[in-house]
């Protein structure tokens, strides 16, 4: 078969997918190499698969293999109807790790004793009757708002480290390691009892801006806002101005609002995050690890393993 | 009873230890301070007790209470025998915290990461082949140099996070909930075998230099060096030098080797460690929660409860 992978990141594990060398493997870079490479593939892996890249690729094409969770930029209206569509995860322990740690650098004002530190200060609260103590996870409140892949990995984290976690999710089913679970609707009550709220919603109409300045009144004013769904889930305007009125504990952003791949941007924001020192901001890398990606590699295999033997493949989209 | 405090963080939780009104609270700040207070005490609560304090105290003290673990600042031979001494803990579990939060942050590459997004550079692995990936503490192993109260708590919170927790102590002998356990002779093979390596000896004459330009030599090129414990433990010139050389993966540098309120400090080390970009520092705060000084409190308040009514004392040290 001949396996088209547009995805860069993927060359890293290019041993681990080729190592089933009956089939041909073509490593492309941007969209004009991916169209030109295209016709006769069977497989299409990638993170995108517009409709032009789809057509090119002709009539044998047998699989859309998705590098990730997300269905948002693939054209499902130009898929033929016996094309199959998987996607991947994987990153659901990175993105929960990261949520803990992020929690914990707020907890004990990381950022602002780190940046004094640098700066020849040496601030504590031994030195300094003005430093607010820090304070441990353990008895702490962790809400999660949406319960997919990541927040259930965050639940499962935040027990692990002594914590009382709620969450939020649509249908508001019980799940094993949660103490609390609302419906939707139980937003406002989640946010008034939680010191962590995290954000894990995928990003759709009846989500965006979802954390608004309704939310953030409702938030104690120690509250850590922690965001790894996607940037417009959370009021930008709202988020900022909390910050700089100190309404809330502090906030760590790992997506954000602008394509910061835009020729203008950087910032990847249009209101300046830099300023404030209880905040921590990362460039979209919370499920940036090797785990994440040689678990989605090995996906990739052992779909395209199935597909020459027959066998069911894993996370198909039913469409 | 008269009760002096000496240590002004105990001043925060003023309403806790004057609950019970029959006593009189003194608080105090500075040695003169102390000196003058001093006379008539039967309680002396405080980081240290010099030999003109306790002498001032004159002869109805009955209990030095300190408000550490350490003893080294309380001169023992200006004590009389009767005068019972006893050390508070309760920093266990802020510390493990804080070894968690700077391991991830390395294995991240937060540092650099949240510097390059704060000056406009947006660089991860997706936009750049040359960013290496982060990786997950999960199935990583922690090793730990000690094994008393941060080195159990690390132990706790590392295996609750999915590592594999070995870890060398004096006596060798084994711990529920660690993998492997060695002796102080067995460092050399924790060090190799360690992709974290936490330091939490006391500091002595046998701990001295103790991480020194062999261990670094001995450890993985990925290891991050993690010290808790006291500056000294760690080779200041070595663990620059390491670093200078990327011979080891990154450190998280809590406890520093000059005192950072001498006059010509900040800096608290002779060499620049703020030049790197995989470095965690912070100001000697990895116990500094309110949890930490809260359970210290409330030690001083009950082994104050048991000198009245004659129970025995919390945590008191044989001399």
């Amino acid at each position: 078969m001949k396996i088209l992978i547009t995805e860069q990141i993927l060359q890293r594990f290019r041993a681990e997918l080729t190592a089933d060398s009956e089939h041909e493997w073509v490593f492309t870079h941007g969209l004009p190499a991916a169209l030109k490479a295209a016709p006769g593939t069977q497989v299409l892996v990638g993170a995108s698969a517009p409709a032009e890249l789809i057509r090119a690729c002709g009539d044998d094409l047998r699989l859309v293999q998705v590098t990730g969770a997300g269905l948002d930029k693939v054209d499902q209206s130009a898929l033929p109807g016996k094309t199959l569509l998987a996607n991947t995860f994987h990153h659901g322990r990175s993105i929960a790790e990261h949520v803990m740690m992020v929690s914990m650098m707020l907890l004990r004002h990381v950022p602002r004793a780190s940046q004094e530190l640098a700066q020849g200060q040496w601030r504590t609260v031994m030195t300094d009757p003005g430093v607010p103590f820090g304070g441990v996870l353990a008895g702490r409140t962790m809400g999660i708002v949406g319960f997919g892949e990541i927040g259930s990995q965050v639940a499962v984290l935040a027990r692990a480290l002594g914590m009382d976690v709620r969450a939020v999710r649509h249908s508001g089913k019980d799940a094993p390691g949660v103490d609390w679970m609302g419906t939707s609707a139980q937003l406002p009550e989640l946010l008034r009892t939680s010191h962590i709220v995290v954000v894990t919603v995928p990003l759709s109409e009846d989500t965006r801006g979802l954390i608004g300045a309704e939310a953030f009144a409702a938030m104690r004013p120690d509250t850590i806002l922690v965001n790894v769904a996607r940037g417009a889930v959370v009021d930008e305007q709202a988020l900022h101005d909390a910050l700089a009125k100190g309404s809330i504990g502090g906030a760590a952003i790992d997506v954000w609002w602008r394509n910061p791949r835009d020729a203008d941007a950087p910032p990847p924001s249009h209101l300046d995050f830099t300023g404030f020192d209880n905040v921590v901001l990362t460039p979209h890398q919370s499920g940036h690890t090797e785990e994440t990606f040689r678990g989605r590699a090995l996906d990739v295999v052992a779909n395209v393993r199935a597909l020459t033997s027959g066998a069911p493949l894993r996370n198909l989209i039913s469409r």
